[in-house]
């Protein structure tokens, strides 16, 4: 089976990919350096279920699955560091989650928005270096995200777009133009990926992820204390945790501004998907191929109404709040990105539906005494 | 007048820039770190005219000048000196020259790639904090390249682009695909300050220059010991000037590959004229206005031949020599890229002519025993 590095994987998403991964049968290695724990405890924002870090969560897949996970703890932005894992662990994949995630956190002032630069690129490029030099045949998967898009006019296509201009054409990748410090570091990511794509031939898959949300897989279910990172703040959160958790303690639903900003989004066990369906059929030698990765398109509005409706399944009575919108962003826009490169490699959708809404609703109430609702609004602005 | 901070004072462009807007009555800083003179010093080569150094050159032009220009040395990556330079200065105006500006040094292997892009991208990164922390109303002049684009298949236009796609348009940066680090980190530069333009509402012009030749100005002309480099060396001389070395030294002009490699030119003493331009017309707050800077295109065979007929005059009988291309880049392409911004705000191009070559081959023959033609050839691959 294939050798695979999970760069990132104490991450909500690294987590889960990598017990996922083990379970199939291929040999995992997880790297992190608990940056988004540091900066959560710094910040004084917890998720639920959290209390396991990624060396104690290894140590309890190790017992209670027939695969065990390695694991090196340190900072891949120190060129030791990733030659020590490279010179221990040739993998043919290598899974790049290892990112400051969080767009809030990346503009809450220059010292967070030099900590993102700094980390994203500079890891993105010592993981290229690493690959060119100990393995350049190894594929790397690369999460992106949709944001690194923003929200044109025109349709979204999945990477690349021919352009036609003054009778002549050819082909780019598709404008990218975000919304925050963070997605503009993923739109420098990709060009670095896409530079030495060609300059070395490697193998470079993009995944252009919606926001991702759920916390169920086949793993996750064996045991509570391999739940990944499940975050409602207004930092690490995402907007669908966070209007859970504000049902659930029956807070209004916060949505930003007029709620019509439309995103695209995916269940993290159809995002897991994706990676495994990726794995197995690699990009080719110089090529950087792009999957935009999402099932399902939203507006905030929408999510606030399903959640609330599936909330009264639970006594719940939730209303719904607009609030001034503390970040930049358009509130009323086309928004059309074409989707189908995962399905045609076989990904089967989730529906976020009242069912897997309600089984949110259920876990989170069964923890409702750890959740800390002071830390959702922390007004963080774009300014 | 305008107060005008100058990053990176001590460069080719940088150095010859700060004397004539000193000359024109702008109060001018100037600040350098001697990356490219302790780069160039590790890698052994040596440009003409480069025993000043930048405080040296200060001192000779504040004797020789009526006016003053001030000195800061040090390095832009730390915040704590951008800091102080920003709170004894409050610039109208800052030149972005404060780059690693070698496309070969950047690919020579990991760590000259690691000092690229961080240098690169860090000290945008703090340019740009700093603007917005002390005034977010000064306007950011950039020195981009015209390598950011490539050579794509389509006319190139100055920065932006409507593309019509499925029967709807919206306006982009025009697609940047580049052949090296040093040329991308350029386009992860413009990712950068174009997505704080939109969040801040800064002032920024992009000059997107292609290379610069020559060496007089009317302050360089003053006193040899003001001229700024003339490199030769495959690392950080461009190809004008190896060949104009080549020339005087007697050996064969080195055309990488077939030469039909086509780039837009412009005459040091233009570049400068374009900077006051700019300065004098400012792009408007939140706005980040983009020019193609480069006044005629020449194939690397038409300037082999050019030079090689210029130096007749001088008794001197040159051969062209197509040696195999150490660079991944395409030798015989479409290149049409449009340059009418600069001739709007009043450029009057100097041509590229045999008297201008002519002028050039003086000078250095001038200073012919100085020349180390072992620093041409460095056998440098792009692999």
């Amino acid at each position: 089976m294939k050798k695979v590095l999970v760069l990132g994987g104490d991450g909500y998403i690294g987590w889960p990919t990598a017990m996922y991964l083990s379970n199939q049968g291929y040999e995992v290695v997880v790297v992190d350096n608990y940056l988004r724990r540091n900066l959560m405890h710094d910040l004084g924002v917890k998720p639920l279920f959290s209390s396991f870090d990624l060396e104690q969560r290894v140590k309890i897949w190790n017992e209670l699955s027939s695969n065990t996970i390695r694991t090196f703890i340190g900072d891949l932005n120190e060129w030791d560091f990733v030659h020590n894992i490279f010179s221990n662990f040739l993998p043919d994949v290598v899974i790049h989650f290892a990112e400051q995630p969080s767009a809030p956190y990346s503009m809450l002032d220059r010292k967070s928005a030099s900590l993102t630069l700094r980390n994203n690129i500079l890891v993105t490029a010592n993981l290229i270096f690493a690959v060119n030099e100990f393995n350049p045949d190894a594929h790397i998967i690369k999460l992106g995200t949709m944001g690194e898009y923003g929200t044109p006019n025109i349709d979204i296509e999945e990477g690349w777009i021919d352009i036609h201009h003054k009778g002549r054409s050819d082909k780019f990748l598709f404008p990218r133009q975000a919304s925050s410090l963070y997605h503009t570091t993923k739109i420098m990511d990709t060009d670095l990926l896409w530079f030495y794509v060609r300059n070395w031939n490697l193998k470079v898959t993009d995944l252009m992820q919606g926001p991702v949300y759920g916390l169920f897989t086949h793993e996750t279910l064996i045991d509570d204390r391999l739940l990944p990172f499940f975050s409602y703040d207004e930092i690490f959160g995402t907007v669908i945790n966070r209007f859970i958790i504000q049902a659930v303690v029956g807070h209004p639903l916060t949505v930003y501004g007029k709620g019509g900003q439309t995103r695209g989004y995916i269940n993290i066990h159809d995002a897991i998907k994706c990676i495994e369906l990726t794995i197995k059929t690699p990009a080719e030698s110089g090529s950087l191929r792009i999957y935009n990765q999402f099932t399902e398109k939203f507006t905030v509005n929408t999510l606030a109404n399903m959640i609330r409706d599936a909330a009264v399944e639970f006594g719940l009575d939730v209303n719904i709040n607009n609030i001034t919108n503390p970040r930049s962003e358009q509130e009323d826009h086309y928004y059309n990105p074409v989707h189908t490169g995962l399905s045609e490699l076989g990904l089967q959708p989730t529906t976020f539906d009242s069912s897997v809404i309600q089984s949110l609703i259920a876990k989170v109430l069964h923890h409702k005494s750890d959740i800390n609702i002071e830390a959702i609004l922390k007004n963080i602005t774009w300014a």
